[in-house]
């Protein structure tokens, strides 16, 4: 028999979400909890996760819990493995048995493991913008890039649960940005919020062109959205840089697994038209016939703070 | 009650197989029509396709046949419909509802239809180099480049049934070659039969280099193989530059689907290592690590002949 409760957890690089859902999607109880607790002793972050899921089900009781569901950058589904997650320093360079380990803790309840990226998809499309669709590419603009592919109705892990690392496509093949994989031109180096801040330091280094950007440090998507909403002429043309560069993108994706629609996540995501209207005219320039038109782009229809913690926990009914 | 025998059907341009097919993946019968019969009448082509297989299913007899399985350019597994097929004269500008028609004239035999590169990526995982798997990449190398994918041992159609064009994700960014499907830039352009001849034709021009394949007509695949075994330097750039070509973007295509496998079919594919060396070096190059060394990059296993009509087939069962 199904129970009335799972438990999801949100692994980010700097804080843990943790919250308690019902059936019916509600988060019933919630903390947060300090990704970095801990150092390098993946043990002493495990043991805090576990103690503070025992704390926040005392009220509903652990023997009502359905599972428990982990979303984690490099998490990898098959394996229940953390595998050398660079932005958490217990898991740099090693293979953490997340899965395993917090179920063994937790008196052998069922804990399922993904990255973060695929766990907001299926929060997506349980909660958000793409319920009811059985075929759609999730995007998530935060410090990297990532993504989340939905094909008839199921997560895509390919052969070996790492499937969807859309960040890493090449965006540009001359002379590209070099990328925190190794790489050069990924999409990521120009897409994510550190390439956006690189978009932005390379434009008012080119010109003296006046921007209410100009003498800030460690630009944001924010930044630039308060300047773009201000009518600030460089801050629009960041926007559409970088709204170009991931809508050629995306033509490719459209592509391979012709979804209905891309669902776009996370802070870029909320620039709203700025960044929406260069995406959509790139990627319908790059569509063939078939597709022209037919693409549903969307942003996320949860709450940033929310949609993690349901999607990880989706993973576990 | 399944029964002993299916018939596959392969549309290509010029012509179309049909082949009955017993449960081992024998094909016990077999036979080619002219799919340029009939011109423009579509009604023309598909009494001829429904005559020729009512003849060849004679001995079996057509109560022992499961159902019919057909791959054609266009062909939409969810509609069962061949829609704007530029190569096939009674397809062009129409949509052919093939499925539903041949079905009726053979008595209500079930009939499943599909793209022909779908269709060979079937025949391969049920007869050829992907045996067994369930997460590959089919990539046909043809008139155009057409592609299968195989996700958790299943087809991925998307949500229109029209998923699976990385003919046209895009290899050039700028100044892009033109393709037939009227953007720029994309691999087809590049990697096809018409594209290999197009490199050949620049070189030629580029350049007073000696060469074996100067004063040829239309240059296909093979004479640039039968050049470079010879140890023509500008046949082997040829296939060196096409390789590149193929593998950069297939290092993309592993980031979406994380494949166990990528399976060349096709004229281009026989060139061994002349084309397989620099697509494996150039998709190796833009891999991310945890997948570097890991993708197999394969040929098809299957006779070209019979290929079409096994993967064809297959999709009766």
């Amino acid at each position: 028999m199904i129970k009335e409760y799972v438990v999801g957890v949100d692994i980010g690089g700097q804080t843990t979400k943790i919250g308690v859902v019902n059936r019916m999607g509600n988060i019933v109880a919630q903390t947060v909890i300090n990704s970095k607790y801990g150092r390098n002793e993946e043990n002493i972050f495990m043991d805090s996760v576990c103690e503070t899921i025992k704390e926040l089900v005392k009220e509903v009781g652990l023997e009502n819990v359905n599972g428990v569901g982990i979303g984690a950058p490099n998490g990898n589904f098959y394996t229940g493995e953390v595998v050398d997650a660079a932005n958490l320093e217990w898991a740099k360079g090693k293979a953490i048995p997340l899965a395993k380990t917090i179920s063994e803790k937790l008196g052998g309840i069922p804990v399922t493991l993904t990255n973060d990226a695929n766990a907001a998809a299926v929060g997506e499309m349980h909660y958000g913008a793409a319920k009811g669709m059985k075929n759609f590419i999730m995007i998530t603009l935060g410090t990297g890039v990532g993504s989340g592919i939905i094909i008839n109705g199921e997560l895509v892990y390919g052969h070996d649960g790492f499937a969807g690392e859309l960040g890493h496509v090449c965006a540009v093949r001359e002379n590209g940005r070099s990328c925190g994989c190794g790489k050069s031109g990924c999409l990521e180096a120009y897409a994510s919020a550190i390439g956006v801040a690189r978009t932005a330091k390379e434009r008012l280094a080119q010109s003296d062109e006046p921007s209410l950007l100009r003498g800030k440090e460690d630009i944001t998507s924010k930044d630039v959205y308060d300047a773009a909403v201000q009518g600030d002429k460089l801050a629009l043309d960041i926007f559409d840089y970088t709204g170009r560069m991931l809508g050629r993108s995306f033509a490719d994706f459209v592509a391979f697994s012709a979804p209905q629609a891309i669902v776009l996540f996370g802070g870029l995501a909320r620039a709203g038209e700025f960044i929406f209207k260069p995406i959509r005219e790139e990627m319908e320039a790059n569509l063939i016939s078939i597709w022209k038109g037919k693409v549903e782009l969307l942003p996320s229809a949860l709450k940033e703070s929310d949609a993690a913690i349901l999607g990880a926990s989706a993973l576990a009914w």
